[in-house]
């Protein structure tokens, strides 16, 4: 089950605030249209939010029916439309800058649109292709980091509903799984937005792979009754000192991992490390919508008039990773400012 | 507005589990449905848990009529029954046990069944007088640990739904804000049982004290943004050398508190501290089902066969705490086990 692919013209999602009570897919048909998708989180997870900004650029050439002269200017507001809906996201930033040699005025004097047309979706068909095989090669490298009969704990969705193909974290308990390692995933909830029980229970389930769900605050618990031997998560930016910026929660379960000495392994594609951002202090942080937080299937959670932040990423300072495990390999954080 | 009372061989409960909703108290007339209405969490909160307990055995001995000969043995099996709802509770076990001079033999062959009737009715009684000024002491001796515009953490309810009166932590709350501090208060919504979000929240909103929810997730990084001054938190039971058995959650909360130099308070009435228990090591964790996870309002958050694991309690060790706030005083840890 494809998490996004393009169809003829329109762009089409699993729509995953819906999962796991209905699969239901929805039609994209326009850069604003995708743009709000991102927003309203019908797509998520790094990498396929990237997936889903360059096909929001191709959708953009597609219904383009203005003048070409004027395609530098109007890829840059898609572009600005595109990453405003996931600020957090580097995928996102990094798919969209796929596209800039298109758009330069050089090649687009001698250039068609219906030549535009077939490369921006080359691109992007390609950037499907990239970080799919880059996900099969993180579950290769961080396999072999799981102990037999390993307790991995795991926060948010990082499978193949946030990274095409296998994912990223969530690739390598399928790898570990496939080579029989009889594992075991605690799966945090993830609150607000529940991407831990309802969209990684729904794959470890379909995968069977044995789990159980925990509300985000067990993670002390677990570590001091010595249920979990290592943690894996996603990113959704790395800096070039190797501050990652993910999930919100993440950095206190770097902390409390840290606490019990237990190893905690962050899993990105190459494609998520901002190699020209010193550290993580300066990341942009998105805060989405109170209601989030103050509302579960629209009935409100709190007395009325509460207000909430909602920030839902924070900022784990490379000191506190184990290893960042990649599609090129596994690193210490002292090794990342060198690739 | 009283989360418990009796009312002429009645007791009635303000139903925690409908606010803040709707305010709706229902009519609890024996000892198995105070332990029923104790499990389904109508009534929480470590003191009011007590008081609960308390006015269950009182309904018992007003319910009773059998032989008075028969009574020591009845009592016991209604402590049973009340302890068994919350097992991690200390409140409650020291309150059922103050019951117990009154079953001994030696007083029922010269008590009559109606003077046992008021002499349960006025222990009851009594130990709503003595937590409701414990918590007024508690309040007096925390607000002077709050600095002027302090910025204070708090997890779970410990307000007059836990605790009566103007309850522990939250009774400190209160103060500050009545010597106008200024203060402002982050509450954690606590999953899964949501008590920051729907009963903290609707006692901060009626007292207008100024706060905003967040998710449990949100702490550490409004640890490192230097968005809290200090954290206060309630007590279920403390042992003699203060290791500290509490919401789950209180325990990486302490950790997080501990890594970013932040004080970290447990406020509670000296009726929560079991002397006789040596250390946290083996306070009974009540385990609650697992729906509160894998449900919301009757709706499931995860996919069907989902398997949870629901811990609601957590044991933070002494050395993480800054002090202990109490109705005789505030102590360090390493005062604990001398008092």
């Amino acid at each position: 089950m494809k998490p996004i692919y393009w169809d003829n013209g329109i762009v089409k999602l699993l729509d995953q605030r819906l999962l796991p009570d209905k699969e239901v897919y929805v039609e994209v048909k326009s850069v604003k249209e995708m743009a709000n998708a991102l927003r309203e989180m019908r797509i998520r997870g790094a990498p396929n939010v990237g997936i889903a900004g360059a096909y929001g650029i191709v959708l953009g050439i597609w219904n383009y029916f203005g003048s070409v002269g004027d395609l530098p200017e109007v890829y840059h507001s898609w572009c600005e439309w595109l990453q405003k809906a996931r600020p957090t996201a580097y995928n996102l930033a990094r798919a969209l800058s796929l596209f800039r040699p298109l758009f330069q005025p050089e090649n687009l004097s001698s250039t068609s649109l219906s030549e535009l047309k077939e490369q921006s979706l080359y691109i992007a068909h390609g950037l499907v292709q990239a970080e799919e095989s880059a996900c099969e090669r993180i579950g290769t490298h961080g396999e072999r980091l799981i102990p037999p009969r390993g307790r991995i704990l795991t926060l948010c969705n990082t499978g193949s509903l946030a990274a095409y193909g296998i994912g990223t974290a969530l690739g390598i308990i399928r790898k570990a799984h496939q080579a029989r390692k009889n594992i075991f995933v605690w799966v945090m909830e993830t609150r607000p937005w529940l991407q831990g029980a309802r969209l990684t229970a729904w794959e470890l389930q379909q995968d069977k792979i044995p789990f159980r769900l925990i509300v985000d605050s067990v993670a002390g618990q677990l570590f001091r009754e010595k249920q979990v031997d290592l943690v894996l998560v996603g990113a959704d930016r790395i800096a070039h000192n190797g501050d990652t910026a993910n999930k919100i929660g993440t950095y206190p379960l770097a902390i409390l991992a840290h606490y019990h000495d237990i190893p905690f392994y962050v899993a990105a594609p190459r494609s998520t490390f901002e190699t020209t951002r010193h550290d993580g202090s300066h990341i942009p942080i998105e805060e989405r919508p109170e209601e989030e937080v103050l509302t579960f299937h629209g009935i409100a959670v709190a007395p009325p008039q509460t207000r909430a932040y909602n920030p839902v990423f924070d900022i784990t300072p490379a000191y506190l990773i184990t290893a960042f495990i990649t599609d090129t390999g596994v690193y210490s954080p002292s090794q990342i400012p060198a690739l």
